[in-house]
């Protein structure tokens, strides 16, 4: 990450984004090509597991190279360049959160262990309930635990960028934010507060 | 892809969803690890485009290895196991529009030519217009476009899913549909939508 004004290293706002957002893209190398999928995740017991049919690509890339990245993003508003400068174009950006994981990529075999991460994905993704609690032990979920393949990426390294205007002189800063509340959409308004949340500075009133 | 079901190969639909979506996943071989940078992109004259300074790592990667893969994944609705299973958690999971392409990166460098894919990046992500013409005489982009880095994907593959249910049985299908227009925020009315014009299927009445 070249600009570290971007650099994000709470470990609080990245597990907080993590469990907020449903889906990232996991990367694999290939022999010739790069590959990538994008998956449903939880973030669990400090690690992001995935899950995936025991058959198909993915699961075969990823046992002919164990060595994965996962990225999770979420883009917060577009920014006009007109926000900050009447003529160029060069300005206009946009801003968001990203999360870069590199590891190893661990299959998770136990069945007790399956089940609790799936279980975990469930009240993620599913957090009004509505289903039997996933039991090793019940003969309705045996088969399927044993059918579906879980991993678990045992991480080498992490890095967060959280882009929010933090590289723009004050005048620029205050001009973005103050374009962001009078377009106004709910996305604007809450990524106005994020820039002053993220940079700590306050908009010109 | 396994399922085959879900795969898409309409040009017309592939194109008119990397036309919605403001950004990627780039993604590159490394030597140890694989690397991944969400990116703002436009796909233009049949090609994607993408750019960015030309100092930093994404650009070190790409030249490093120009053998890239570019991901584009919209998730439409989380489709609770409920809906269709009063018990089992397992068909709990998400639709959505991916699509994947593999090439390789080369740069732009004619400054004509990459002020005709900004111009068309501009278009994009700010129809509403506010800037002066990117204009490669323009003594004010002159610099701008020497500093900036353009790299075109030249495809040498392109894979689309698009997941909608089609593999459901009849049954299924319909109680997921019914879920989603009784659930009724605005995205499940449009994923049931695109259920029926994917599949070709109405649900039960």
């Amino acid at each position: 990450m070249r600009r570290t004004a971007y650099e994000m290293t709470s470990e609080e706002e990245i597990e907080q984004f993590l469990g907020e957002m449903s889906f990232g893209t996991l990367v694999m190398q290939g022999e010739e090509w790069p590959y990538a999928v994008p998956l449903n995740y939880v973030y669990h017991r400090k690690s992001i597991y995935l899950h995936g049919s025991k058959a198909g690509h993915k699961m075969e890339a990823i046992r002919a190279c164990g060595n994965v990245a996962f990225s999770v993003c979420k883009e917060y508003a577009l920014i006009p360049s007109y926000f900050s400068d009447p003529l160029l174009a060069c300005p206009a950006t946009s801003y968001f959160k990203s999360v870069l994981i590199r590891g190893r990529a661990e299959a998770v075999e136990d069945a007790a262990e399956k089940a609790d991460v799936l279980g975990a994905l469930m009240r993620k993704l599913q957090p009004e309930g509505g289903y039997s609690p996933i039991d090793p032990a019940d003969p309705a979920y045996v088969p399927r635990l044993q059918g579906v393949a879980v991993f678990r990426l045992n991480a080498e390294s992490l890095s967060a960028k959280f882009a929010f205007g933090q590289h723009l002189n004050e005048e620029r800063f205050a001009k973005v934010c103050e374009g962001l509340r009078e377009r106004g959409t709910e996305g604007d308004l809450h990524t106005a507060d994020l820039m002053e949340k993220y940079t700590g500075r306050c908009p010109v009133e």
